[in-house]
């Protein structure tokens, strides 16, 4: 049952989760690092297998941010009732058969750290390889959770309209894709686009997104779009919105500059004012921005492991937080109830099957009723109401694809919200 | 008495204080913000005026950081005894003879914020344009006094001898100009450097330098050091070591590289070891890095203005705080005391007659015992031990030069002791 020194996916090789610990393999130690331990901005490397094992945690370095302010209240307390020994200990059988300890899962995928919440306490908290409870990492696309999130709250609050088409908020979407979308499609990614989305291939459109965001080095002579905002109009429409959910990280982008242009609030704002504050929460969190100081709502989100438990905890409380409404009831239950399990059928995700996809979270309509924020690379906010449980967990996976770890993460959080029933 | 519209420094013309607010002038503001009010790294613009006014608030948007935690402690308190009307009115001759006050001073010098403790208590605290309470502003070459507080504690504790040349720390610069350069030389600033650092001259070496840094874009085909431990080895030797003051930022990077590869911490963790946790710091401070990771010692730190002022208060109080010596009261003791005022002469500061210069910070010899941090476009930590008071103060002054606002600043500061003491 102990993890292979190896893992094996799509064919290749890796190092496994223990053997891949960053301070082992002496990343960005040293002063300076040795230049085959660097990892710069510039070599477009940093993302990958095994300097993502370090990069995650140090989002900050390579890249321009802006702070999110926790406020200069004291933190809210997370009670503790360890529950560790059991939790490691409990086996449960992945979907490919094989029979699997929680402790040992964690390894194989490339876990950096996880804390499990069960009815607001600690149960489980452990932190691996360069995380550490203070230090936030990358969310990657649970930070469109938290962007929808504050969306539907700013529709049920009447600021915006989901109904209204984006070039209503935007009128220099008007010749493009979301010309004639309605922001309620945007918000559930279920807009028809020319736009592709998949990591593993150079030549998909999330590389241009990228690069026009500046998040990855561009090439010399690039004459692409230079920040977000000048990138978003160009897209073009590809069959008909309301169809099919289609994941696509634009839709965020659009959706975040919507609520950038009608509050006249920064996602950074917004963040800080309706969550971070009235959360408590123990620590900044930060956002990379684009070259026009743009944050990056797709994915650009860091946080601390407890500060994301906070956010699901939250989710799990139908928005209430010690007595105080910080996200109406309302949107949780909105959220929750989900969307047309038949339009996400259509999106090909064969390892999720009865999901359904809602103001940008994954809901499972699972016996747990869980919902969950996902990001690649292993990044998971699971909220499972009936189970009382909210597991965060932050990873370095090699795979930029959520398929490479669902088929050990799935039943290892239902097993665990199973056993906390 | 009022502030004029504009001012006037080596014959150009800039926007007075109140005319150069950056809300007003809606630097980076809208979503996006429009094309000529977005400053952006690659425009190189960041520093200029007026733009300035909302970079040095923003650092951390247009550049990599790492984080200065402040631990998880509840923030040190510092009680209040408010003086406002009686500092706002006080009146003091500028070096120049014009009459001045003290609140309209502080537009005249592009004042972003201003803290004043006496015995330890907040008499006097404001902020402007971009700066909140919360916020860390740059502190430029503020960012020596921290670093050189450092390393002259890690003298005192035998960590580091002084009397050793940079190689015997860093082999790697045996063929530079500090082959032959003792740590103590370096610590302050008196080696014999082919080195220019004149901001108005873009020919400078310290251009150089930053673009190695990465603190500024590189021209498209851009073929010097790309991280700064790659730039400091080139730098050649003009004239003898130990004779004179010569102010040179590479000097600090050098300290600061010595100081990494010897204790195995970067200064990052230094600052929030020694510094940052041990004063209760309200707020994490941060400080931008290279592209191979190095944080700038010789400029690079942001703090809140509080938490400057606290840095000050400690050495006020020789190290003490609180009842636990968190730097060696020999290290204050040796800053105050200074180095050689006929050594400093040379370097031609006729603004600053009598000072010396001693662990990066530069002595006063004046009537109050007074030591500063300073930093380029206003940035002051003013330390008075006779009038038990401290200044921390963070401007964005049009100017890169201290000798811009020093006719004002130097007799408002001198001023303002004389009333407390």
């Amino acid at each position: 049952m102990a993890e292979s020194q190896w893992q094996e996916f799509d064919g290749k090789r890796y190092a496994g989760g223990r053997a891949s610990e960053p301070r082992d393999l002496g990343w960005m130690r040293g002063a300076p690092p040795p230049a085959d331990k660097r990892i710069t901005f510039e070599s477009d490397a940093f993302y990958d297998f095994p300097q993502i094992r370090w990069t995650l945690s140090h989002a900050r370095e390579i890249a321009p941010t802006a702070s999110i302010w926790r406020g200069n209240g004291t933190p809210s307390r997370l009670e503790r009732a360890e529950a560790k020994g059991d939790v490691d200990a409990l086996a449960f059988s992945d979907l490919n058969g094989t029979q699997r300890r929680f402790d040992e899962a964690l390894y194989d995928t490339y876990t950096d750290g996880i804390v499990v919440l069960h009815r607001g306490r600690i149960v489980y908290e452990r932190y691996f390889g360069e995380l550490q409870d203070h230090v936030p990492h990358s969310c990657f696309s649970i930070t469109k959770s938290y962007a929808a999130t504050l969306c539907a709250a700013l529709v049920h609050e009447g600021v915006l309209d989901a109904d209204k088409t984006i070039p209503h908020y935007l009128p220099e979407m008007g010749g493009s894709a979301f010309g004639d979308a309605p922001l309620r499609l945007v918000m559930d990614m279920q807009t028809g686009l020319d736009y592709t989305e998949v990591y593993a291939d150079r030549t998909s459109s999330i590389w241009e997104y990228a690069r026009a965001a500046g998040l990855r080095p561009r090439p010399p002579g690039y004459a692409g779009a230079t920040f977000v905002t000048d990138y978003l109009p160009k897209l073009r429409k590809q069959g008909e919105h309301g169809q099919a959910f289609a994941y696509k990280t634009v839709n965020t982008e659009v959706m975040s500059w919507v609520m950038a242009r009608v509050t006249g609030r920064s996602l950074v704002q917004l963040l800080h004012e309706r969550l971070w504050a009235p959360l408590g929460c123990e620590e900044d969190g930060y956002i990379i921005v684009d070259p026009a100081g743009t944050p990056m709502g797709g994915g650009g989100l860091s946080a601390t492991l407890r500060d994301l438990a906070r956010f699901g905890e939250l989710m799990r409380r139908e928005g209430d937080w010690h007595g105080k409404q910080v996200v109406p009831a309302a949107v949780v239950h909105d959220t929750q109830r989900g969307d047309s399990p038949a339009k996400f059928a259509k999106a090909g995700y064969t390892l999720l099957p009865g999901y359904s996809y809602r103001n940008m979270w994954w809901v499972t309509h699972n016996e747990l009723d869980a919902f969950e924020g996902r990001g690649i690379h292993g990044q998971r906010l699971y909220v499972a109401p009936k189970a009382e449980m909210v597991i965060a967990r932050f990873a370095s996976h090699p795979v930029a694809a959520s398929s490479a770890n669902d088929p050990i993460t799935l039943p290892q959080f239902l097993a665990l919200g199973r056993m906390l029933k």
